[in-house]
């Protein structure tokens, strides 16, 4: 099993944890969007969309979407519930993510950090952070009073929020506004399976 | 059960179409977004994301984000596969709707038909152009190969990327443009449990 990414990408590092939280052996190949990798002709085969991450298996059939990729490496895991409702849910908070949080925290942070906030891109990313923190206010409002997002476990939902929430500061964001938000950071990143994202 | 929403919404209509062709029995309550009503404090404590379309048990418990609802209602029936990689595809074209689809077409449809398309909004709608035709195309792709975006048959994912490519004209998008796409418009209309949007 192969899988493309870029570990500063927090889609594909969430692949990443689950990965190590899993145990699951895979061989990471680098992909470096900025130098154009994604749109060369042979990635593009295997993803049309021309995004990371991607899964490819031995028989060489690929799948894309972060949130698929983890719900497809948990299913049978302690990390992917049974109950329908549950798994339900699990999808309620991934699609949450790839709608309300991502294109705020995810964006404003690659703003700042890998194109240093230039002038012509300030509007922007000032424009991300009332979007970011009415994200991080629906998780404050749940983990306020479970411990992980979907209830009593953890599950891929976590590892998806886990993703960019960890490094929102970089985006700008204060999370100790978040009291409950970062308690729930703090409880992912002390799992005895966690590896960082650097 | 009960599902807020406005059939006028991709994302709503979405649900109600997946209801009539599973014969799924609802009471639907209109909310109208423009009016405020996913503001009021009483549907914030049903969903604190504040977005429609909102599913509704009988017990109280709620679920919010469409696709999800989509494969809440659907799960057992013939519109979910049961294998494992199928239902990751779905997933996938799911999660691909959500990031790079709706953002586009949705948003254009959005400013020129129920904004009026107002000099204000106008380089916002010229900008969602090029991103919707490169979904449109992404889908042209597969829909050329296979007649359903995961393969042989109909499943939750063609409900989803139904919802606002069928009326992407709306947007400003030419499905003449995209052959494949608009003959798998035209099947999916002409399922005999098919219901319009308007």
């Amino acid at each position: 099993m192969r899988i493309y990414g870029d570990i500063q990408s927090g889609n594909c590092y969430k692949v990443k944890l689950l990965c190590s939280i899993l145990r699951i052996k895979h061989e990471w190949i680098h992909v470096d969007i900025l130098a154009g990798d994604t749109t060369a002709t042979d990635f593009l085969a295997k993803n049309p969309n021309g995004k990371i991450p991607l899964l490819e298996l031995a028989d060489g059939r690929c799948l894309g979407e972060s949130n698929a990729i983890l719900n497809y490496l948990a299913a049978g895991s302690e990390l992917l519930p049974s109950d329908s409702f549950e798994l339900a849910k699990v999808q309620q908070w991934q699609f949450f993510e790839q709608y309300s949080h991502e294109p705020f925290i995810a964006v404003a942070r690659f703003i700042a950090k890998y194109l240093g906030l230039p002038a012509s891109r300030r509007a922007d990313y000032e424009s991300k952070q009332q979007g970011g923190n009415k994200a991080l206010s629906v998780m404050e409002e749940q983990l306020a009073k479970t411990p992980y997002l979907t209830g009593e476990k953890l599950t891929t939902a976590d590892i998806t929020l886990y993703g960019y929430t960890h490094v929102a500061h970089e985006g700008g964001f204060e999370l100790s506004e978040y009291p409950a938000v970062q308690a729930w950071v703090d409880s992912i990143a002390a799992h005895p399976q966690y590896i960082s994202m650097g």
